[in-house]
C-alpha cells in the first residue's frame, strides 16, 4: 500500500479555550494520511506546550495529557507516516523551536527536492540537527530568516526563495498562525472560519468538518495566510511562479472521499474514476465489487457506467491494525483473509469485476484473487482505478522504487498473469487527469509518467543518514 | 448500540501445533462479538495454558503472550462484551478449572434464564463464586455431573438438563472438544474441518473462513458435538425438545455479512430486509444511503428494490475506537460527526433515504438526521431494517430496559418527530421473520413482540452484585 | 535467598474513611514479606471492592485504583511471594468470595501440610479451584462451615478443626475483621488499636507503626480476634492445643528489625545472635563486616561482643529490583558486583569477618568472598548468624531441597573450602533458640535439626499441578 | 534533600562487543546520581543508534531496547536529575547530534555560568534550541568549532576556551571517546582500563567496579583525555588555569561511599566528618544512630571518636520510590514514618545522637526528631555532617534559594529550638574542608560560605523559558 507522509492542522481564535482538544478531534480525521506520529503545540498567551509521541492520534493523547496541555488560543497539530526508515520519536512534529526572537512550532506535509543541499549548507554553518526530515531544515531557514525580517511571515516569504518540492505548511508564533503551501501546490491545504470567529487550517476538509469550521477556501499554490489579532491576509508573492501540480494520488488513494479539494469532492473523483475505466475497460460481467475502503467509491461508479449491479463481495474486518500478529508459517496464507473474507453467495459462480485502487508489487492483490476464485467465481475482472506505477515519487509519499513496482518491469498482460486475473485494466494517466472534473490540468503524474514539476533530487533513492559516518 | 455478549472459538487436532495462533486469529474474526476481554486456554497433552485479560483480542495478545501459551492439540477462546455493570477482569472467559476429576475449559455465548436459582442452591451446597457470570454456574455444574458421570459429555447432558436460556458453549476437557447449542438455538454455533484433519468451532463461519477451516455444518439445536481421538460423534438427545428460536437480531446486526447462519449468508438476509422495507414503505427519493456499517447491506437491496440510485453519503472515520477521547461540552455536538462525515455531494439539494439497522433511544440518529439536513438533504426518509424495539432481552443481549427504548413509549409518528425525520419506517415483525428467506420460522423476536420462547428470570432487570450485603 | 510468602493486614473502622489507604500504607511497610503480588478488599458498608494483581504494592495501586476501591470501614491486604512456579495473577490474595451468606474476604500466610487431602475431598464433592493456593481450600471450608453456623467466627473455629500447618489469617465479612493465629503460631500475627478508636492487624508490628496504630498486644498461638461493632472480642478455643513453634527465621531473616515478635525485637534478636556468634566461633580479626541489609544487624552485635570493630565494607545499589537485566555471559562473573560493592580502603590488608544471614548453595556468598579477596583482604572469616540448612519448610517459606543445600551434602570444612573463607563458623541450633531471649523455647527449627512440630505433608516436594491432567 | 543533576559514564574497545550492556551497567551503579531519566548512545562502526527516555536505568532500558542498540565499540551514557521545572523527555541525554562533520553524541554533568549569554549569542546566529540544557549549548559550539578544527579533541579545547562553570563531560565521536572536566574540577570524572583492552571514563569509581574496570586515575581540572585506535592521549592545555574547587558535597552526600574522589574513599571522608563532629560538638549521650543511607558513615566515624555507642536505630523502608502515593491528609503525619521507622529498643530511655548529612528547609528532621521522642528518646542531639547551607549552588545541585534555606535566616540556636534537638551541631566550614585528608585545600564550599570560585550567572535565579514570549 502507498502511503502519504501527513497531515496538518491550525487553529486560532481570539480568546483562551480548548484549541489543544479542537486539535485533537482535527488530528483524529485526518488520521488516515499518518499512523506513526501524532503531535500538538498549544500557544497560552505565548507560553508554548507541546506533546509529541509515536502513536495513533488517540494512543498519544490521552486524558490527561490533554489536561496538561490546557487551554490556548492558538494549536497547531501533526499526524505523521515516516517512509524513511526513521519512525523513532525523534522525528514526530510539531517541530517546537525555543529562541529569543520568539518561539515557533512548525508542522509540514511534503518533501523538499532540495533539502540535503540546504542540510549540508546549515551544517557548515555549525547547525546542529536532532532529526532526519525537512521540516528541521525549514524551521532553521525560518529562525535565520526571522533574525533579518520585520515579521514571521517576511521570514517565510523568504524560505520559500530557498526551498523547492512539496510543502503544505502551518507554523505558529506566539501571537499568529501561518498557513503555506508550495507554489505548485503538491499537497492540499485549506482553510475555514469556526462559529466564535476564529480560524482553521487543515490538509483536509473533513478535518474543518470535524472541528464545526465551514470550508473557506483552498490556499492558492504560493500563498501564504497569516491569522493574527488584526485579522486574516494573504500575501501571494510566491502564486503564479509555477505550474500547478497537485498530487492526484490524492483524489484517488490519499484523501477521505468526504473531503474536497481543488472544488472537487474526493468521492465524486472516484465514482468518475470508476465510469473513466468501465468506458475504457468494458467487460461482460455478473456483478461488480470493490476492495475496501478505498475501492468502493470507484465501484460504485463503474457500475452506474457499465450497468453491472454493484455488491458487497469482500468484508473487512475492522479491527485489523498495527498490533495484530502476523500468523506463523503455516497460517501466513490466511493472512489476507484475516483482513478480508469473500461472501460466497455474492461471488460464487460469477463473472467478477474487481475494482482496486492501485497494484504495486502484486503479491496481495494475486492472494485476493486467488481467495475470490476459490470462493467460485468463475472470472475475475481486475479494473483499477490508477494508472500503472512506473516511477518514483519525491514529494511526500512512498510510492517504491522502480525495481520494486510490478509496472515497471513487466507489460500489463504479464502482470495479469501473474496476479491470475482474466482480464486488467488500468486507468490511463490522460483519464487520471480527468477525474477531478473542471479542472483537468495541474495534476502532478509523475509517478505515472515520469514528468517530475521540479528538478529529481540530487540524492535520490540514498538515505545518507543510514551510512556509517567516515 | 445494542451488543452482543460473547463469541466462542475452538479448535482440535491429532497434533501438536500452532492451536494458540489458531485459536487468536478465529477470536479476532469474531472481535465483532464483543470488545471488552479476551482468553485462550490451551491444552498440550492434557497440560492446561491459558490468558485473558480484558481489551481487545489483539491487545491481551501480544506476541510474548502466545508464545507463552506455546503449541497444544486442542484450545478454546472467547471474547465477551460485558452489560452487566461488571466489565472486570475477573468475568473474563475461558473459565479454566483445575480438579481432580480432570481439568476443563470452558466458553460461553449467552444468558441463562435461572442461573439466579441455580446459583443459591450451589451456595447453599457450599460452593463460591468467584465471578457474576453464568458460565461459571455452568462450570460448578458441569464438575459435579461430572463426578457421577462416565464422561464430560455425559456430564455435559446432565447439566443441559438443569440449565435454560441461551448458551452457545465451547468446553475443553484434555483430551476432547466439546460444543453445545441450547435447544432453542439462540445463538449461532457451526463446526468445519481443518486441511490437517482436525476441526473447529465457532460462534460464526467467518472464524472458520479465517484459519483456513470449511464449514461442515452448524449445530443443531440442542445438540452436542464431541471431538476427540475416536473421531467427531454427535449426540442429540436434548435436540427437537422445543421450538427453534434463533436471535433475528443476529441477521440484522450482530454477525458478519459475510457468515452463514442456518444456511442463510447474513449479507443476503439485510439485503432482504432493505428490500422488504422497499415494498413495505416505498418513498420518492433521489438516493438511498445506509449507515456505516451495518446499514450498508440493507441500502443495496433497498435501491435494488426501489430502483432509488445507493450511493456513500456518509463517511466514518475507521480509528473511531474506545480510547477516543469524549470532546469538551463547547464541541459535544461535533461527537457524532467524528465518527460520521456527511458527504456535501451526495446529499446536497437531494431528498435522501437513510437506512439504519435500528433505534435505541432515537439521539444519535437524530443528530445524524440534523448533520444530514444541514448539509443540505432536501428531505429524510429513515428506513429502519429491524421492526421497533418494544422488550427487554434474557437472551445475551443488553436491549435497554423498556423506559429508555423510544418505541415502548412513543409512536412511530411521535419517533419521526422527535428523530426529525420526514418519514420514518421499520421493519415489520412479520418481515422480519422472512428475512433469513427458507427458514421463515423459529426464529426469536421477543424484543420486537414480547413472545418470549422461555420463561422470564425471577429477577428480571436486578443484579443483586452490585446491591450492598447485610 | 530464602523467602517467605506473604505478609497480611487488616483494618476495622466505626465510620468510613480511607482504610483502603492505610491497607496500602500497611502493605507497603509489609512488601519485605512478598514482591509477587498485592492486593487489598475493602467493605464500604457491606459491598465488596477490591483489586488484586501481581507487581509491587507500589505497582499494584496507581492513585486511580485507590481512589476506585473509594472509602469504606473494613479492609484487609495481602502481599506475595509464590514459591510454586505459580506466579500469576489467579493466586494473588485476598481471594474474594460472592456468596449468598454474605460476602467474604480471605488473606492467608503459611502453609497447610494437609491441603491436598483437603482439596480432594472438596473435589469429590464438587467444588472447582481457580488458584493452586491453600487460601482457595481454606475460603471454600470457611464458606461450608459457614451453612452450619450462627456466626462467621464460628465457622472459623470449625475451620481451625480441620486445618493443619502454618497459617496467620485475616478475614473480612460485610460486618466483622477477624484475624486468626494457627495453634502452634508458626508466623507472626499481632493486634493494634488506631487513635480514632478502630483496629489494625498486621503479620508485623511494623505495618502497625505505619498507619499509626499502637501495638496492643500478638495474637496467642490458635487464638481468634473478632472486631465488630460489639468491640473486640477473643475465642481462645484452639488456645494451649499445641507446642508453640515461631519459625526462628522469622528473626534471623524475614522480619523487619524495628518489628516485635513475641516481644522480641527483630534487631535485638539479630544483635543477639551476633554476640552468641563471636562466643562461639572467636577470631582474630582487623575488622567484622556484615552483608546489607540482613547481616548488618548481627554485625553490630558480632563488633560488641568481640571487640572487633565494625565498619561498612559492603556498599548495596539500592537500586537493585526485579527489572535489572542480567548481563550478558562476558559480565557474568559482574553480577553481585552490581548489587555489592566493596570499599577498598575498609577491607584493603585487612584480616575481615564478613557476617551474612544464611548460606543455601553457596555460590553468592562465594563470589563475594571472591570480591572481597581481590580487594585485598589478607584473611576472609565467615560467620552465619543462623544453623546450616539441612531440611525441607512445609510452613511457608522456599527453603530448597536437599540436594541444593551445600550443608546437607558437606561438611562445615568442605563448605568452608568450596565458598573461599578461611574460617566458616555457623549459630548452633541451641544458641538459635536463644535469641529472642525470654522466649528460648517453642521456636521452629525444623529446617536446622528436622524436628518438625505437624506431620510432614503426604506430597511433600511434589506440585500435581505442573502435572499432566488426564 | 539536595539533588545532584547528572552522572556520565563512556567506553571504548577495539573490538565491536557488548558496551550497550556495559553503558547499562556503569549507569545503573551511578542511579544515585540521577534518577528521571537515563540515555545511551553507541557507535557501531561509525553508525549511530541511541535511546533514551525518562524514568530509572532500568525502566528505560528494558530487555529489548538494549537488544535494538546491538553491539559496537564505543557508548556513552547519561543519568540526569532536572532541577528546572522542566523534567520532560526532550532534556534526556545523550544529545546525539547528526552532522555532515561527523555524528557526536554528548554528555554532560555540572552547569555552565555562562549558558545564556552563549545561548543568546547562537540565536542571534540562527541556531534553533529543542531542550534548555546546557549540553545543547556545548553541543552547539563543539560543532561551530569542529568546522574550523583539524580534530574533535582540538574543537572541544576551543570549545573550553569559551564555556565557564561546572562540566564534566564524555563526547562520543564515530572513532573516539572524549573525556573532559573543568578547569576547577567541580564534578568528579574518572578513567579506567578494562581487562580486555578498552577503557572506561565514569563519574564515580563504582561505575567501573560495575564493569570490571580497574581505576587508573581521575582526570586532571581542566584536563582532556582522547581515547581512539591510537590509544589514550591527554591534552593539558587548561590544566592549572584555575584553582581547584571540587564540591564538597559530593563527599558528604551526593557520591557513592564506596567511589574514590580526588584520591580519598567517600566513606573515609564521611567518617572523618563524623569524627571532626564529635570533636568540635562533643555531647554525653547513650547512642549514635545514623538517619540512613547516607547519615550511617558519619555516625560510625563519630561513634569511634566519641565513644558512644553506634546502633541502627531508624530502620528505611527500602520499597520507597518515586511512585509511592503521598498519603491522605488524615495521614500525611505518618509520611516520613513510612519511610523511616524508629526502633523502640534501641531508642526508648536513651539520650540520642543523631547523625545526618544536612538541614535544608528543616521540616523533615523536625518530624522526625517528633518520631524519635515519641518512641522514647530522653534527649535528641542532632549532629549535621556538613556546614549549614547559606547560599544558592550554579555549579548542577538543586541547592534551594536562600528565602527556603533555614540556616540562611535563622541562627543555630532559632534552628534547633524548630526542630526539636536538645542541642544541634554542624560542621564548620575548615572542618568541612578537612574532610578528604591530604588534599585540603581546592574544595567549592560557596552554598556554605558564598565564596563562588567562578562569576556568578547575571540571570541567576531566573528560568526565561518558564515567562511568556512574545
Amino acid at each position: 500500500m502507498i502511503h502519504e507522509e501527513c497531515g496538518v492542522f491550525g487553529i486560532w481564535q481570539a480568546k483562551s479555550g480548548p484549541v489543544a482538544q479542537m486539535a485533537y478531534t482535527g488530528l483524529f480525521a485526518l488520521q488516515h494520511r499518518g499512523q506513526e506520529a501524532a503531535g500538538i503545540a498549544l500557544s497560552d498567551r505565548g507560553v508554548f506546550r507541546h506533546h509529541k509521541d509515536v502513536g495513533l492520534v488517540s494512543e498519544v493523547f490521552a486524558k490527561d495529557e490533554l489536561d496538561r496541555l490546557g487551554e490556548g488560543n492558538i494549536a497547531v497539530g501533526h499526524v505523521r507516516y515516516s517512509t524513511s526508515g526513521n519512525p523513532g520519536r525523534s522525528n514526530a512534529q510539531p517541530i517546537v523551536v525555543r529562541h529569543g526572537k520568539g518561539n515557533m512550532a512548525v508542522c509540514h506535509n511534503g518533501n523538499l527536492v532540495n533539502s540535503t543541499l540546504l542540510r549540508e549548507k546549515l551544517e557548515q554553518k555549525g547547525c546542529i540537527f536532532h532529526t532526519t526530515s525537512d521540516t528541521e531544515v525549514i524551521s532553521y531557514l525560518l529562525t535565520q530568516e526571522r533574525l533579518e525580517s520585520g515579521s514571521i511571515e517576511e521570514a517565510l516569504e523568504r524560505v520559500m526563495d530557498r526551498i523547492d518540492g512539496a510543502y503544505s505548511l502551518v507554523v505558529m508564533s506566539p501571537t499568529k498562525l501561518l498557513a503555506a503551501r508550495d507554489p505548485r501546490g503538491f499537497r492540499p491545504l485549506c482553510i475555514g472560519h469556526l462559529p466564535n470567529g476564529g480560524f482553521a487550517a487543515a490538509s483536509e476538509s473533513c478535518a474543518l468538518d470535524a472541528v464545526g469550521a465551514r470550508l473557506e477556501r483552498e490556499l492558492e499554490p504560493g500563498e501564504i495566510v497569516v491569522v493574527s489579532r488584526e485579522g486574516v491576509s494573504s500575501i501571494r508573492s510566491h502564486c503564479l511562479q509555477s505550474t500547478r501540480a497537485l498530487c492526484v494520488f490524492e483524489y484517488i488513494y490519499f484523501a477521505r472521499p468526504d473531503s474536497v479539494i481543488e472544488g472537487c469532492t474526493v468521492h465524486d473523483a472516484r465514482r468518475c474514476a470508476g465510469k473513466l475505466l468501465a468506458a475504457a475497460h468494458p467487460v461482460d460481467a455478473d456483478v461488480i465489487i470493490g476492495v475496501p475502503d478505498s475501492g468502493l467509491d470507484a465501484a460504485i461508479g463503474f457500475s452506474a457506467a457499465s450497468g453491472i449491479p454493484y455488491d458487497v463481495g469482500l468484508v473487512k474486518n475492522k479491527y485489523v491494525g498495527r498490533t495484530f500478529i502476523a500468523p506463523s508459517q503455516e497460517l501466513r496464507e490466511q493472512m489476507v483473509r484475516n483482513k478480508l473474507n469473500p461472501i460466497r453467495r455474492v461471488i460464487e459462480g460469477k463473472r467478477v469485476v474487481l475494482l482496486d485502487d492501485s497494484i504495486v508489487r502484486g503479491t496481495t492483490i494475486a492472494q485476493l484473487i486467488h481467495i475470490i476464485r476459490e470462493t467460485g467465481a468463475k472470472e475475475v475482472h481486475v479494473r483499477i482505478s490508477a494508472p500503472p506505477f512506473l516511477h518514483p515519487c519525491y514529494y511526500g509519499t512512498d510510492i517504491d522504487s522502480e525495481e520494486n513496482l510490478i509496472a515497471a518491469r513487466h507489460s500489463v498482460e504479464e502482470t495479469a498473469a501473474f496476479i491470475g486475473a482474466d482480464t486488467l485494466g488500468y486507468l490511463s494517466v490522460e483519464d487520471a487527469k480527468k477525474i477531478p472534473g473542471q479542472m483537468g490540468c495541474g495534476l502532478c503524474t509523475a509517478c505515472f509518467d515520469g514528468c517530475y514539476p521540479t528538478q529529481v533530487p540530487r540524492d535520490a533513492g540514498k538515505n545518507r543518514f543510514e551510512q556509517p559516518l567516515f
